[in-house]
């Protein structure tokens, strides 16, 4: 589906993840011409601190562009637009230098801050269920903690922010980019006062608000030169990585949702009008004026990597230990033998919330194996995914017909026929790499071709996997056992929470 | 503590267990003299099924006893009793002959009578919970599977009364030996009409009840020419194996309990008046008069060994992997870090008798390794105990100030330092090998030296092992999760049950 404006035309897509600042080049129908990338370094000082230092930001955004832009002919660059990593935040003072690291979205230093300051009112105002992730909470044990980070800042903003000002010289961000601070009421898509005073921040400290898809500004003198670009190129307002790749999905379609199956999982749909329920997150949309729910998991695939790490054949090398786990998974019936997991390594999220709940595998019986463990986490996921989608659904009114599937966890054969048969919907396996730039390409492609906020972009083609019915049958009767886990378990969590004090513990010899 | 009778005498001693028959010569002071032993095969015609040929037994006790009787000076040997595996039982034909094969206390072919048949007023009267070991409903079973098996027999009886009829002629047995076929009217001592009618056995098929300790029958000639010992010599009447081996403990004293922690786990003590209660099984005592309580576990080193088998390190061999296992769990924390066992890998018995649980395991977090999960196995196996010995303390009003452990659990430094924390009593780790044969040869000295049904055996010394407060506090807090977990997961054990229902499952490719 070819944009209308020049076919030559490249645009730049930034996407400055947890772990590196990548760059591509693509043209109006998503080819990729060049490439660049460069790492990040993070920091953990405590162990539930995880930070970044914010000038990487820029020097790794810079080498990766530079380093794609060095491989085509520069004239034919004609925009540039940035997706990141969500959550994050960073204190600037008035020379723009940090105050202290940024705090990234998985930091935990926050839970006092959550069990206090976490209110249904928040949580209705934000769109944002209490959760470790929106900056809001750290922003509060900042005022806390090291008040005078915040107080003296002259700019708090998220990755985007950053990297407008030290592209164009302007403090702005996108709406969709801002969002999940937590800061926004959202429903109004601007500030809120009230969470701003919760957070102990102030709106001179914030960006300005841009549309999504709209200009943002344009490339400095000195920011061109550094790039390799034209000085004076637009610069266009991006989304987060979760809504940037929704949209290559062409999940802002209704009846499709986007899956992340990565270390944690995230299911997306788009939603036109505002909603704040226990059973998502909301979001702003992938398409201005819309609205993006989220259903979240923060243990996905990173149940299946812990299992080939502790439980695994220590003889094999991470390959053969995927490929062990993966056929002898695939060989244990569906069901694995009454082996139920509830996957809750790292807590509840979407619809419990519940920081205190713990992984569960129950219905172990002479006959299981580290097979069985294996498929049986990889149902759990999808157990879990089901429940996801029908929560979704019941708060929406809309069905969910069509999942598209990305991550490490959809290159498994095994894991997209559990998820298939699990939840009674097709599956499109989309491979093609990079969807969070694909996302920020085409909106630079779309602001180019006069329809800003919009993606002309067909949603990638892929295997699609169709649910097997005797099977979906077999998994509707184990199903119910996996409804009734949580519930059933809720007071174990508390009791060990709470068995859990430091104290004296004394290692045996 | 030696006898009064000649110290000289030797008695043969013989344990028929499950997977052998041994036979030691023993003096007065259990100093053992002589051994021979011989395997026994076990059949399993159907998944649940597990027989024996009642003839091997005759001819692998014939076997071990003339192989330990030729290593002596036979005019030495002046009695001869019996111990072995209990509920197992035979029907015999007018000549002796099995009319099929034994059947085991393993054996869980009857699961429906189990559920129809198994009610409260058979677990009063014969001191039995429902369960799969007692004989009564296998016997049932065979009324309606076999019935010319049961209805031609000459002879219905446990291994005792076998091996009696092979070595004096006279089918006899003990009141201690009889009880575990579930038959008895036990606070009587005496066959409940109520519970043949249920079982179909008629009373004439019976052994006759000789007290536990008196003389069963004089050694036939012809017995007596096989085994090289001299004809007429005395057999006394013997106990079931777990009472026996609670007798050689001197676990007849109050206070002291014995736990034999094997593949699976029993704790019994002594109780001087009769009682039913789902805390515990009620046996025939070991003293004449008395009556042993015993709690059961169906998976204990079973659980264990499982683990080292299938989530160990497949590179190293079984003596390696155990001891991996044993020092890999010494240093996890108490608690290990919150990741919590519920052990009914085999279903649950004292006190929930529920053959619908199973195994869980709860608290996963990613910092847990294999490691981890071992030691939580040993402290759920553990933390059983606690509750079984709570509840016992409970219904007898009497407390357990010792335990004293045997069985292949007990050679784990490891395990009998967490056993010791969560019960917060000491436990003496008693290593001395055959406890089983030692309480036959006490009782056949016993007889010799006029005391019939008692022992003059100090018990063994062995290492003890104490409570550390500090540790124990620990426990205390997690105790407090374990006690939840089981009514907590009871709904999801059904549901799970309900869920395995036969039916067309599809394997995956």
């Amino acid at each position: 589906m070819p944009a209308t404006h020049d076919d030559g035309a490249l645009v730049v897509a930034v996407d400055l993840s947890t772990t590196a600042a990548k760059a591509v080049l693509v043209d109006a129908v998503g080819h990729v011409h060049a490439e660049g990338s460069a790492a990040l370094e993070t920091a953990s000082p405590h162990p539930a601190w995880h930070e970044q230092d914010a000038t990487q930001w820029w020097s790794a955004a810079r080498s990766a562009i530079a380093g794609a832009v060095a491989q085509v002919d520069p004239a034919k660059v004609r925009a540039l637009c940035v997706t990141h990593q969500r959550e994050t935040f960073v204190c600037l003072d008035a020379e723009d230098r940090p105050l202290r690291p940024a705090i990234l979205w998985v930091d935990g230093r926050a839970s006092a801050e959550i069990a206090e300051l976490g209110t249904g009112r928040v949580h209705q105002v934000s769109g944002k269920p209490p959760d470790t992730t929106p900056a809001i909470y750290k922003l509060a044990w900042l005022s806390r903690h090291e008040p005078t980070a915040l107080s003296r800042a002259a700019r708090v903003g998220d990755v985007q922010a950053y990297l407008a000002r030290r592209l164009t010289g302007r403090w702005a961000t996108s709406v969709a980019s801002a969002d999940t601070l937590g800061l926004l009421d959202l429903s109004a898509g601007s500030w809120s006062p009230a969470l701003l005073e919760l957070a102990g921040v102030r709106v001179d400290q914030l960006p300005e608000l841009v549309p999504t898809g709209d200009e943002i500004g344009r490339l400095t003198a000195r920011a061109a030169e550094e790039l390799g670009l034209a000085s004076g190129l637009p610069v266009v307002a991006g989304l987060g990585d979760g809504q940037s790749a929704g949209l290559a999905l062409r999940t802002d379609q209704p009846g499709v949702a986007y899956l992340n199956l990565g270390t944690s999982m995230v299911l997306g749909v788009r939603a036109d009008a505002y909603a704040a329920d226990p059973a998502f997150r909301t979001l702003a949309g992938m398409v201005p004026g819309t609205f993006t729910l989220e259903t979240v998991l923060n243990a996905a695939s990173y149940l299946a990597a812990w299992c080939r790490r502790e439980l695994g054949d220590p003889g094999l090398d991470a390959d053969a230990q995927l490929a062990f786990f993966e056929q002898a998974a695939a060989r244990v019936p569906p069901g694995s033998e009454g082996l139920i997991t509830l996957p809750y390594w790292n807590a509840a999220q979407t619809p419990y919330w519940d920081p205190d709940a713990r992984g569960a595998v129950v219905g172990w019986h002479g006959r299981h194996t580290r097979a069985h463990l294996y498929r049986s986490l990889l149902e759990g996921v999808a157990f879990e995914l089901r429940r996801h989608l029908e929560d979704l659904e019941r708060a929406t009114g809309r069905p969910v017909r069509v999942i598209r599937a990305v991550g490490g966890g959809a290159r498994s054969e095994t894991w997209m026929r559990i998820v298939t048969d699990v939840t009674r919907r097709p599956v499109e396996v989309c491979s093609a790499g990079e969807m969070s730039a694909a996302g920020a390409g085409a909106l630079a492609h779309s602001w180019l071709a006069g329809r800003p906020g919009t993606a002309d972009l067909a949603p990638p083609t892929g295997r699609t996997v169709e649910p097997d019915p005797p099977v979906a049958d077999v998994y509707d009767r184990w199903y119910v056992a996996y409804r009734g886990l949580y519930p059933a378990l809720r007071e174990t969590f508390s009791a060990l929470a709470g068995a859990q004090t430091p104290g004296r513990v004394r290692m045996e010899p």
